[in-house]
């Protein structure tokens, strides 16, 4: 299996990559948490960098140059680097945002309370161009604040080490940061030794999970952050294996019955002789509805019974998917040691903080005012490629060649999609710069606060970016094109577009493979391979380890590789009953994907700063908002798009013998050619002696009292057509809920293993009870305490023999 | 306010009922952990009693006899209870359920895992002969276990004080547990001192918040799971005013339009002359359409464009109450010292428990076929109640007295509700004992389990038995009739009955009106006053507190309440588009309900158990169920049970002048009296020259080719209906959505708070940070702990001139 093969890989990859050190999580953990509220100043780069491993013939496995000071036996973990200013000082390289004075806290002593840390981080988003500010300080006295920031260091217990003096150039600190140092911060931070390593031979075979074994290593090395996400992208990736397959069952089943179907068999049928109403006005002559035989053949692979199942069927893995991802991730958030982080995070991170609007209310209404511009940009864009496709059509309809004629609507369809397309990934960039600049006028109060609602703006915009041009096809092209005699007109003589004859859905089926085929080849091979390729420098001359890690990309985050892989989630649930190959494409695409990320996350960027979180925050709630959003969308498409309902009503209310033979005649409306307006009607018709042309719609004939209004069949259809929504609706609601309520949150053998914890736990802590209750109680404590404290060191000895010795 | 002077006399009456003890709550907790291990063995009964105080002249308050040991020291917690069996040796009123062996572990040593304690209530949940199975274990047998049992509570360090030797009667042992017991006891259990205590005087300023300050109480007399059940209470009560007053401003919008409302204008109008088809085959007459004119303005009070508006907004309110609720559970969960439990509790209760069947099959298959016999019993019922209108109206319409065949609509009508309602309450009862015994022959494994299923088991059979008459007379009633000509029939010849004729909404609106104030009135008045009233026992010698309290009912627990209470809520939100009234009528019953409740809770049964619980359990998830079903229950009856959508579909599409006028005429179609079928049209008519009458309906006159099929209207209505369907619960969802996104999970109060504690701490633990940090890392936790005993125990110290000492 591909999935497998890439996995076991990517294994093997990361585990010459990685020097598994029993304390490097906490080493991670505290230098980030040190690091970051210096970060900001601007004095210094910090980075993490990457631990090369160097195989060397004699000795096995030895250590890269630079992993450990002078001395080789302290291991570096953190670099500082900054730049000596001699030969540019025209434009510092590390400038400081300051507003005349020094607003950088030195460290001595060093906070600890995390609080200005963040307010440093909003203070500077709020003063974008600090870049183009000119620093103030002189290199004297950024020398000196350099040695105060060292000293501080130094005063907290760090070591450096730094390279000897050179006169100008990049300057590398190295530090290392003692064991003690970093279990008392380990402390502070909760970071709990768990229970469980009491248990860990009992446990984890890990030759068996193939699959889940990576997830922990690339934990260990990047951080919970980042590890979740691979983890995400794992279950995601392996769950749209059965969508896979079924789709392209469904697909199949389209090929082997399109023989069968009764509906495209008398479209095929020239013996019928349907002449239809001409497409364009004037210019277009009647036409026989057996020339868009093809077309309605392959409309039927993608529009027939199976789709609405398999749609059902996607509500429900929708549904899955997200149960699935919780017990993983609570499974996860076990085996990481987070179930602690709980309470505070509650309190940090899950706030939509709607209520303070006082003094940011000029940042919300540029906001507003802004996102309502951005939905316009964005419905302009889409009408703008539909008036493109009105004005071509109807131009090159002029056209007196017939051959150009009759390539018409394929040029016009193709070059719009294409438009489309451009159209959309060139606003993405736009929108995300946007969605940046939005979320730094918001003023938000704490890093957590920001980057959630950076993520919500900007899934908002590029959301409705990628799927307003399939909205558009799915719902309101050819709604609003009017009938023969009466069509409607936009700019004067434009007439309305229709979808192709046989129906929106097959546009809708080529619109939607093409923006979700293209975004991911042009986004994956450009913006992922070919840029970082091209910018990478190209001076190859020997240095240290942290040397070359210096030159790499920094690091930015997880969210842009979630916002890819979560507007992939919609094209796939969203819209699926129009292309029920969609997750196999979504499939292909992301075993690609995680080789990708990986070698870029290990090769092209600098190691990122490991980021403690529970689980994957607000993507959970966007996931689970797309899923509910798509129940809706896949009922409307089934019902307003596709032929499905008014197909079902034909064979079971309309049809004389309960067969669909007769469908396409019933179907299709007469038009009275002697009704058409003035100057519309075909100037020169091939077919003589057309009395009455046909068009796809429900309305009463010209013979009847009330010629051309809706008829009473468009009715009844339209009433089925909603009653089928709102039964599609709460069946699939009802049964998420009910796969939601049947699957349990905690996985059956993380329960047991948890009360197995528990019980050891009471068990050794209630062992001695009987014994010594009629000691003082602050004794009995201090025992418990001391043995306690004994057993999580790992030197367990019988508590009974113990209070023997008393 | 009725509520606030409820909330401040309940608070008065607890004030005097309550001793305030700050250990009270420890030592209630461990009692009840301990005792409850012994409690299913019979061998005595063990219970609580009741802190009475009784008020002297001259001392002010003195604590009451019984409550403290002989000595007036040692204060008594618990008391077991016993019956010497010398006088009726056939029927031992305390029985121990056995298998032949002695099944019970005697407490040596006892053990403290809680594990087989619920082990030991599903081996007697699976025996439930428990009381009819005679006892093989003779007196002295009986005598020594007590003995042995009482050996067992000295050894774990509890006090034993005894009445002195009786031949027979009663035996009292009053039990005592000495504070280093219980601190013991408490630490294991994980009960923390909280932060917040460290903080107390900068908060809780008591005197403002009148109506929470009970709840506290109640939680410290009671434990969490009833102070949690008052909470929700209150808190539904409370947010019950504003949908009660907007309720009575519908209403008062009717009576004030009524006059100026079309529809029934024409309906009342003589001139208009409209002759109705009749109401029964042959010996009913023809009518006029103005003899149900009052009916028609009674049904505009309930059925007017405000309406639905109200249900928007009780859609939106259902959400803010759950979102209120949450917030307020975050804030006791906080204030209580709850958030430590979480993460046992999680495992313990929140799981479904869906996947071992292996051997429960056939207890599952029980289950399920029992169910689906009791879902076709109440649809029996109702059906039943329907048949026995559709006979009566058949059987009097035959009699020959022209005044009783008047009343006979009417009469019919009201026994049918009065049926139907006696039926509801006879059914719950029924019900109740079918879910309890369904649950215990599923062989659930914790007492957690049982519960949740219980609660599931006989909320799903109770609501479907409350709601299903509701259902039938909304959605089904008339439905089925058939038309004039062609009417449908069962048991050959009775005509399916219909509604009347101003349309079911009115009806739908006394069934609501009737079985929720008639259940309430019955189940407050009889079940929870009058019975415990009557069963009380006769006897007033004097006696001691523990004696008395013996001769109370055992407490239940509060799942009769909460059901009550959701039944209550459901009829408030799942058909509250046809009765603006019921929040009104809701609020009145609680007003009542809290008083009654808590005199029952303090004066009517024995003192309950304190249960800790973090939160109320499943019945959020059934309140937030029931929340989503009443979006789309409202949904369709606007649509499909109200006239709102026709009335509307009128003005807008058919309508000449876009007022109302010709409606009355437009919604009734045109029967041909030489249409109807032999024997069926009226015998004797008074009306002479009759060639057409009216009926409600849209169908083709007969004049039209296809005469008495659905009209191009009723389609076209039958779309807007469900277009409104669609709409409708699409808008209340989305603001349900958003009011849940809006309104914060935690409080701002309580997460400043949070944060204000966390720093605290924080500063605590890491002030002397800078100064030792060469020590070694064993003592600076040691120092560390040390300095934060004493914290806790309150004598805090500056933590600088203790380094210094050094």
């Amino acid at each position: 299996m591909e999935l497998l093969f890439t996995c076991t890989s990517f294994m093997t990859y990361l585990f010459l990559q990685l020097f598994i050190c029993h304390s490097w999580i906490f080493a991670l953990f505290f230098c980030n948490e040190l690091m970051n509220k210096h970060k900001k100043g601007k004095l210094f780069s910090v980075y993490l960098f990457h631990q090369r491993l160097f195989v060397s013939q004699d000795s096995g496995i030895e250590l890269g140059p630079g992993l450990f000071f002078a001395d080789g036996k302290r291991k570096v973990d953190y670099i500082l680097c900054y730049k000596n200013k001699k030969r540019r000082p025209s434009r510092p390289r590390l400038s400081v945002t300051s507003n005349g004075s020094i607003p950088i806290p030195l460290p001595m002593p060093i906070p600890l309370g995390g609080r200005w840390d963040s307010e440093a981080e909003s203070a500077e988003a709020s003063a974008p161009a600090g870049d183009a500010e000119e620093s103030k300080l002189s290199e004297e006295e950024k020398a000196m604040m350099r040695e105060e920031f060292e000293r501080g260091l130094l005063d907290a217990g760090l070591q450096i080490e730094r390279d000897k003096e050179k006169a100008s150039g990049l300057m590398f600190i190295r530090l290392h940061i003692p064991w003690p140092i970093l279990s008392r911060e380990a402390e502070l931070e909760k970071i709990k030794v768990a229970v469980k390593k009491l248990l860990y031979e009992e446990w984890a075979n890990y030759g068996v999970m193939c699959k889940y074994q990576p997830v922990d290593l690339i934990r260990k090395y990047f951080g919970e952050q980042i590890g979740f996400y691979f983890a995400w992208l794992g279950v995601y990736t392996q769950l749209l294996i059965p969508p896979s397959v079924l789709g392209i069952f469904v697909f199949l089943y389209g090929i082997f019955t399109v023989d069968d179907n009764v509906p495209s068999q008398e479209t095929c049928d020239n013996g019928l002789n349907i002449t239809m109403c001409p497409l364009c006005d004037a210019v277009c002559d009647y036409w026989h509805l057996s020339s868009v035989c093809s077309q309605a053949r392959a409309s039927y692979l993608f529009d027939n019974g199976a789709t609405v199942l398999f749609a059902i069927f996607m509500s429900l893995w929708a549904a899955l998917f997200l149960e699935h991802w919780k017990r993983r991730q609570m499974y996860l958030k076990h085996s990481w040691d987070l179930t602690s982080m709980e309470d505070e995070e509650v309190f940090m991170m899950c706030e939509p903080e709607s209520l303070d609007v006082e003094d940011h209310l000029s940042g919300y209404f540029i906001n507003i005012s802004t996102l309502i511009f951005l939905i316009f940009v964005t419905f302009s864009a889409v009408f703008g490629v539909a008036v493109y496709r009105i004005c071509m059509l109807s131009v090159w309809s002029m056209n007196p060649d017939p051959e150009a004629k009759a390539s018409v609507r394929m040029t016009v369809t193709t070059t719009g999609i294409i438009l489309n397309m451009l159209v959309v990934l060139v606003l993405e960039e736009v929108y995300g710069a946007i969605a940046v600049w939005l979320t730094e006028i918001e003023l938000p109060k704490t890093t957590e606060e920001f980057e959630e609602r950076l993520i919500f703006k900007s899934f908002f915009l590029k959301s409705m970016n990628a799927f307003a041009p399939l909205f558009y096809v799915a719902f309101f092209k050819g709604r609003f094109a009017g009938r023969p005699g009466d069509y409607v007109y936009i700019f004067g003589d434009y007439r309305m577009e229709e979808c192709a004859p046989p129906g929106c859905l097959i546009e809708l089926c080529i619109q939607l493979s093409m923006i979700m085929l293209g975004k991911q080849l042009i986004q994956n091979n450009v913006f992922e391979v070919l840029i970082p390729y091209v910018r990478r420098p190209i001076s190859q001359r020997p240095r240290q380890q942290f040397d070359k890690d210096f030159t790499l990309e920094p690091y930015e985050g997880v969210s842009p590789e979630y916002m890819e892989m979560i507007i992939q989630y919609g094209f796939v649930t969203l819209f699926v009953a129009s292309f029920p190959l969609a997750p196999a494409f979504a499939l292909l695409n992301n075993v690609i994907e995680i080789r990708l990320d990986a070698a870029k996350f290990v090769t092209e960027v600098r190691r990122p700063d490991a980021v403690r979180c529970k689980d994957i925050g607000i993507w959970f709630n966007i996931l689970c908002g797309i899923s509910k959003f798509s129940v809706i969308t896949n009922a409307f498409v089934i019902s307003f798009t596709s032929e499905f309902v008014p197909r079902m009503m034909f064979k079971f209310m309309y049809s004389v013998n309960g067969t669909m033979s007769g469908y396409t005649q019933h179907s299709l409306s007469y038009f009275s050619v002697n009704n058409f307006p003035n100057g519309t009607a075909p100037s020169s018709s091939l077919s003589t002696g057309v009395t009455m042309c046909r068009y796809k719609d429900y309305r009463d004939p010209p013979w009847e009292k009330d010629a051309y209004t809706f008829s009473k069949e468009y009715w009844s259809i339209l009433a089925a057509k909603l009653a089928f929504v709102i039964f599609f609706q709460n069946l699939a609601m009802f049964l998420s809920m009910l796969v939601a309520w049947m699957v349990p949150d905690v996985p059956r053998s993380l329960r047991e293993q948890l009360k197995k914890e528990n019980m050891m736990l009471m068990e050794f802590l209630t062992g001695k009870k009987k014994l010594n209750n009629t000691h003082n109680d602050t004794r009995n404590t201090q025992n418990n305490r001391k043995r306690w404290r004994n057993n999580r060191k790992g030197q367990h000895k019988l508590t009974r023999t113990e209070n023997y010795t008393k």
